[in-house]
C-alpha cells in the first residue's frame, strides 16, 4: 500500500517510474483489471479536472468510483473531515482520493487509515498528480528535462500547483523561474521580467489568477493584469522555436490567456488534461502496489 | 462516430432503425455489451427522467457513467461551458450526453471535439430523446404513425419538446395541433379550441407549465389554468375510443393534469418514462456506429 | 421480491439469516455476482454512512449504482416525491434505496411500485438497517443477544433508530433502558439515570444531539449536555468489563461523546460502520430473492 501525499517524498526513479507507465498507458497498453476495487472520491474543493479524471482513470482501470456530495452529507451534521475520511476507510475502500484546503490535511490520517490516500490538492501545499501531469506532458514533448529552462508566470503565491511543480522540476534538473505582479512573487525563487521569460524560456506555464482566494481591493489592481502578462498571440509569438505554453487550468480566457492562444499550436493545455488520466492511472495502480521506500 | 443534435437532421429511416431497435430491447433482445466504455452526463439544467434515464440505458449497455456535478465544479471558478466539454472530450470519454439552456450550446463544439455528442435539450430549441421515446411511445400503441392526429396543449411557445415534436411527427404523416391560452401559442401552427381537441384528437400531449420560465403577473393569470385547460377525469372521458395522454413529465398535478388521470387506464405517462431507457440504449448505440449520412 | 421498510415486519428468524450471511460476507464469502443489477440510492435528507454504505454493498455485489442528486432534480420544478420514485421504478431499478423526513413514505408506493423498496430512514419512525448493523456488531462481539442490558441514551423522542432498536432489541431478549434529559424522553420506556446505566449495562448506546431538529431555546439548554450526559473516559472507566459503547454516528464530538473515547477499546463506532456494509449486501440480496411471508 503506498499513499500519494506530497512529490517530494518521492524519488526521481519511482517518480519517472510512474511517467513511463502512463506513457505507456496512452500509447494503448493494457492494465491489468483491478475488477472489484472501490475508489472514494472525497473532493471538499470544487473541481472538473481532478476529480473526473480520477474518475475516469479508476474506470478505465476496471474499478468503480464513489463520488462524496459533500453539500448532502452529514457534514450538514457537523460530521468532521477526520470522522468522514474514517468513515470511507471503515467501508474497505481501496484508494481515497481526497482534495480539502486545509494545508497538510492528511497529517490527522496517516497511521490511522488502512487504505492509501491519493492527495487530489491541499491547501496550498501540494497537488501532487498535477505535477505529474506535467511532467509527463513535459517530457512526451521535449523527450527529456535536462538543462530546460520554465517560467511560471502569475499568482506564485497562492498555487499549491508552483509549489509542488518547482520542487520537482528542479530535482529533474530543469531551471525554475518565477514572474508575475511583484504582490504574487515568493522571495525564495529567482525571478524574471515576463518580457524576457518570454524571449529565452522552453516552457511558459501560466498559472490561474485564484479570484476566489483574493481580497477586492487585490482584485482591482488585477483588472490590467491580462495587459501586463496576459498571453496573447503577439507575445505568445515572441517565444522561442519549440517553446510550449502550459496551464493547470481552469483558465480565466483573456485574463491569464488569450483566447486565441488557449488551443494554438504552442499550447499544451488539453494535452495536459488528456494525459492527467494515464498519469492517475499510473498513480491508482503504484497505490495498490507492495511498499517500497 | 455519430452526434445526435437535432432530430430534423435525421431521416425518416434512420428515426425508424432507432424506434425499431429501442423495441426490440423492450422485448428483452440483449445489445452487445459496451463493456469498457465511459459515458460523461452534463446537465446545466435540473433533471430527472433524461438524466437518469442516459445512466440506466448506459449501465443496461455494460457502460461507465460520470455525472458532472456543476454545483462542485470548477464552474465555480468561472471555468466555460466550452472549456468544460472541451475537459471531458480530453479525458476521451465515450459520449457526451449534454443539456443547457443555450440555444444550439452544440455550435461551437461540432468540429473541435472528438467524442459523439448526444443534446439532451437546448434551450428552447430541441430535446431530440424525448420525441424519440414519444414517438416510440405512439408507435407501440397504434402500430403506426400515418393520419394520426394529435393535440400538443400548453405552452407551445418555451417548449423545446413542442418545437421538435412538431417538425418529427409532421415528418410522419400525423396532423399537429396546438391548444391553450393565447399568450402561449405560436402563429405558424395550427390551433384548436381544447374542448374540440378533447373530442377529435388520438393523442392529447400535455406541456409542462414552465412557472421557472414566467413571470410572476403571467402565474398570476394561469391560476385558473387547471379550470381551463385542465385535463381532468371528466374531460378525459370525453376523448375518443382508444385516444392516450401524453406528458413529457415532470407534470404538475392539478394544474394541466388531474391527479386521478395521471395514472389512467389512458395515460402513457409512465409508458413513456419506461421507453426512454430503451430509446437511450439505441441512441448510444448509434453515436458509436460507423458515420452514415 | 422483498421489500424492507419496518424491521418489525421481519421474524426473528429472517432477522437472524441476515446477520448470519452478512457475518459469512465479513469472513470473506464471496457473495454470487448480481452482475446487471441497477441500485437507485433516493436521499431526500443528507447520508453519509447509509448512502455510501449502500453505495458499497451494491458495488461489493457486482451491481452499478445511481445516485440520485435531489439539489439538480425536477423537484426544483416541483415533482412530487410519488412521481420521482415512481420514475426510478419505470426505469426498472432493480432496487430503491431510499430516505425521506416523512413518517412511513413508503405507504403511497407499496402496490404501486414493482421494484423493491429499502427504506434507509424515514422520519422519526425506523431505521432498518442501521438496526441491523447495531445487532451484527451486537451479536458479534458477545456471541448472543439474551439477557443482554442495553442503555440507549440521549434524544429518545427524535430517534428512528432507538424506535427501531428498541422494538427488535426486546424480541431478541435484551433488556432496553432509556436515559438523557427528561424532555428527550419517552413515558413507554423503562428511565434509568446516567450514572446507574454506566455501572450495569453492557452495552450504552449514545444518540447524535439532532441540532437541526431542536428549537434554539433547547439547545441552550444542551450546552451542559457533555457535562451531564457526555460519555468521556472517566465514565467510560466506571463501565462493567466487557461493556461497549455504540452510536449510530455522525456524533458530535465532546457533546454526547468525548474526542478520547470515539476510538478507545470499548468503542464499537467503526465497527458499526464497517458492518454496515456488509448487512447492506445481505439486506439486497434479500430484496431480490423470492418473497417469503
Amino acid at each position: 500500500m503506498n499513499h500519494l501525499l506530497q512529490l517530494r517524498s518521492l524519488s526521481i526513479n519511482e517518480i519517472m517510474n510512474i511517467l513511463l507507465e502512463a506513457l505507456r498507458y496512452k500509447r494503448g497498453e493494457i492494465p491489468e483489471s483491478e475488477t472489484g476495487k472501490i475508489v472514494s472520491h472525497l473532493f471538499f474543493e470544487p473541481s472538473t479536472r481532478t476529480q473526473y479524471s480520477f474518475n475516469t482513470a479508476a474506470y478505465r482501470l476496471g474499478c468503480q468510483v464513489i463520488n462524496f456530495n459533500v453539500s448532502s452529507s452529514s457534514i450538514n451534521k457537523g460530521e468532521t473531515f477526520y470522522d468522514t475520511i474514517k468513515t470511507f476507510a471503515s467501508f474497505q475502500s481501496d484508494a481515497l482520493v481526497i482534495r480539502s484546503s486545509l494545508d497538510e490535511y492528511y497529517k490527522d490520517l496517516v497511521g490511522k487509515i488502512a487504505v492509501p490516500i491519493i492527495n487530489a490538492g491541499d491547501g496550498v501545499c501540494d497537488h501532487p498528480t498535477q505535477s505529474l501531469l506535467d511532467l509527463m506532458t513535459i517530457y512526451e514533448t521535449f523527450g527529456h528535462f535536462s538543462a530546460l529552462k520554465v517560467a511560471i508566470v502569475g499568482d506564485i503565491l497562492h498555487s499549491r500547483v508552483a509549489n509542488t511543480n518547482i520542487e520537482v522540476m528542479e530535482r529533474f534538473g530543469m531551471t525554475i523561474y518565477t514572474s508575475g505582479p511583484p504582490e504574487f512573487m515568493v522571495a525564495d525563487y529567482r525571478f524574471l521580467p515576463f518580457s524576457e521569460a518570454l524571449a529565452t524560456m522552453d516552457i511558459i506555464y501560466l498559472l490561474r489568477i485564484q479570484h476566489e482566494r483574493h481580497q477586492e481591493a487585490m482584485l482591482r489592481s488585477l483588472e490590467n493584469y491580462h495587459q501586463e502578462y496576459g498571453l496573447d498571440a503577439k507575445r505568445a509569438a515572441m517565444m522561442k522555436e519549440g517553446a510550449i505554453i502550459m496551464h493547470p487550468a481552469p483558465f480565466n480566457r483573456n485574463v491569464e490567456i488569450a483566447d486565441d492562444v488557449v488551443e494554438c499550436e504552442k499550447s499544451k493545455i488539453f494535452t495536459q488534461i488528456e494525459n492527467g488520466v494515464f498519469v492517475r492511472m499510473a498513480v491508482l495502480k503504484r497505490a495498490w502496489r507492495d511498499k517500497r521506500r
